[in-house]
């Protein structure tokens, strides 16, 4: 139903962010305090990103919220954190005095309507983008100006690292109430601009074991995953940030692969074990060794979160052949024209040494599809209002 | 050519063993000395076993060897360390002087003939049998007596457990010369009657990373094998010892499971990383977790070595109902008849309460067969002079 009380809605986009130095493992499960620092790459939205509208009217009986289009329970915990935590620093703010009481809307109900553009659950952290997208639309919304990084957090650990652009880490902070278990930008999306980042979607299965419940498994059950938060984490951090800053594309690389291969590792150590790798993401693996391997050098990475999707980092120039390497081990099927999605990649022909030195049984259709990107910017706020996916009844505007 | 001298010739058995907690990595690669303890089940000789001829002849004019029927190069370093080690306990027993010296025919080259009743290289141990028989071969012709852990250890590290029957500890020494690295028996064969074997043979291809090099490999760049080694293997190997005197199945199958798990978890830390597991190994995990969560207790466990077969172990009682679950995951391609080898197993019909649990997608073929044995004794010696793999003149004879 319409309001003639007027509607506060404003509409934001946030990004995904894929880890370099792998989160897994919480010291608090309420707070989300992680066990150790992480460090991640902001995606570019052009190709990923999640798109929030929140809405505040006096009209509202109850918060509400929407994702891709069908209205979820507003009252898991996740959420409700988020929404506490964003009202918190709202008032705070109002305490402080600097801003009209009234404006704040603090009384009000809030609607909430998101969507992703690429699927959800299929190991693309979309909750990260999804929590980041909420954090930064409420605190437009309540007019919240301080770090987000624990409304943020609270809803999906990694959610804190897709509120900036470029690279960013995670500190796991040390105090017991989280206040400084914040992210911060290492460096901003223009710093590195030759880097690209494809994904190779080998599957869109919901996966077997959901990261919160693998998480907690590991910290309970895991040798591996102790030793790797408090001994190998710490100069890990150190050395990813030192990549980054001077652009090391081989040390980057290395540094990426390994820290995927440790994360999953933890996994394996898991009790029962959890695997997130699939033959087809081992044969991925085996088709960057190799491709590295016949050209002397590190030219590509891959890392994968907790799904069986690769994403995989190259500088620009390495990527038409890469391309055309992952063509060549995992023939497209019927959809060929579809495989490779984002940025135009040419189409280049494959060396017979390469061809040789890939040394594969091509397996047709194991990766469905590629989405080229490349590094890109934090959250936006979309001033069009046509961009809302609230109507002015405070309902979701029918899909276009 | 025969011979009209004398020829003295030995011919002996010895056993497969299986690791429950693993040796992956050396300290010392000339003198095969392992970074951490491991134990072992020493599995029957009715169903998995090498056989060793030894004879030495003063007609001999150069050592030579035959595996399964193929002359392979007598001057592999394995090979001559085996040699010069037992020569040398020879030696060492001669100048003691409680034997006659000629007799010990230490100046006679010896003809080796040995044969696997099982695929070599398809992860089975075969080296582990292989080496253990020929230290044991060696000693009789040699009339060695005295530990021969080193002289088997030199062929491959795990051969040293093959020695004895039962539960078997590699004690990994502490000393530079590996004089205190050596196996002993935690438990005779008779100790736990009701325990049950199954290999499950799901490839027989030729493994991609081979031992030596995978652990050489792991050493030197995974973080997670050193903290392993020495902080999780000790309490391990005290925990599992227990588990096999207080004949404890569900610790015992637990821990062999999250020993297998780590294993495997340090070769993907490895860099490049190592994969032993395929989807099949996967799927027999998950198999045997749920097997276990549908009857609400531990009763069954696998373990993996270097290579995709799976090893179970079960009492006596539930093998039926999990080779039923088996078959049931995997059903045996057209070869339905010789899906199960070794001891009998009855069939019986499988409750639609467990296919449920179960809740897989069957994998045709994905098992190919199925190997059911038991705990066995140590090596043999074959007293009568047919067994014999070499003939009078010192040369294999035609195969039967």
């Amino acid at each position: 139903m319409a309001s003639e009380k007027p509607m506060v809605a404003v509409t934001c986009t946030a990004p995904v962010n894929i880890a370099v130095i792998k989160y897994w493992g919480k010291r608090d499960e309420d707070l989300v305090l992680p066990i150790n620092s992480s460090l991640s790459v902001t995606l570019h939205q052009d190709q990923l990103k999640t798109t929030t509208t929140a809405a505040i009217s006096k009209d509202f009986t109850e918060d509400r919220i929407w994702l891709n289009g069908r209205e979820e329970d507003v009252e898991q915990p996740r959420l409700q954190a988020c929404l506490r935590e964003i009202r918190r620093l709202a008032r705070k703010r109002r305490s402080t005095g600097d801003e009209d009481p009234a404006a704040l809307g603090l009384s009000y109900k809030v609607h909430v309507a998101s969507v992703n553009n690429f699927p959800t659950a299929a190991g693309l952290a979309s909750s990260a983008a999804g929590y980041a997208c909420l954090a930064y639309t409420l605190a437009q919304v309540y007019g919240v100006e301080s770090d987000l990084s624990e409304v943020a957090r609270r809803g999906s650990g990694s959610a804190c690292r897709s509120l900036y652009g470029g690279f960013v880490e995670w500190q796991m902070g040390e105090r017991a109430d989280g206040k400084d278990s914040i992210a911060r930008q290492v460096a901003p999306e223009s710093h590195w601009p030759e880097l690209r980042v494809l994904i190779l979607v080998v599957s869109a299965e919901k996966k077997l074991t959901g990261s919160t419940a693998g998480m907690r498994t590991s910290v309970e059950t895991s040798p591996l995953l102790r030793f790797r938060a408090e001994s190998v984490v710490p100069a890990r951090m150190a050395e990813m940030a030192r990549c980054v800053q001077e652009r090391d594309f081989p040390g980057f690389a290395q540094l990426t692969m390994k820290d995927s291969n440790q994360f999953h590792a933890t996994c394996l150590d898991t009790f029962p074990p959890i695997s997130y790798l699939s033959d087809t993401s081992r044969r991925v693996m085996l088709l960057v060794h190799r491709f590295n391997a016949h050209h002397g050098r590190t030219k590509v990475a891959y890392t994968f979160d907790a799904g069986p999707n690769a994403v995989v980092f190259a500088l620009h120039d390495t990527v038409p052949e890469f391309v055309a390497a992952v063509r060549h081990c995992f023939p497209p099927e019927s959809n060929g024209d579809k495989f490779l999605k984002g940025l135009p990649v040419p189409p280049v022909p494959l060396s017979d040494e390469l061809k040789a030195a890939l040394d594969v049984d091509p397996t047709p259709g194991g990766v469905k599809y590629i989405i080229a990107t490349q590094v890109g910017p934090g959250p936006q706020i979309l001033e069009d209002p046509r961009a809302h996916l609230l109507g002015p009844d405070g309902l979701p505007k029918p899909a276009a």
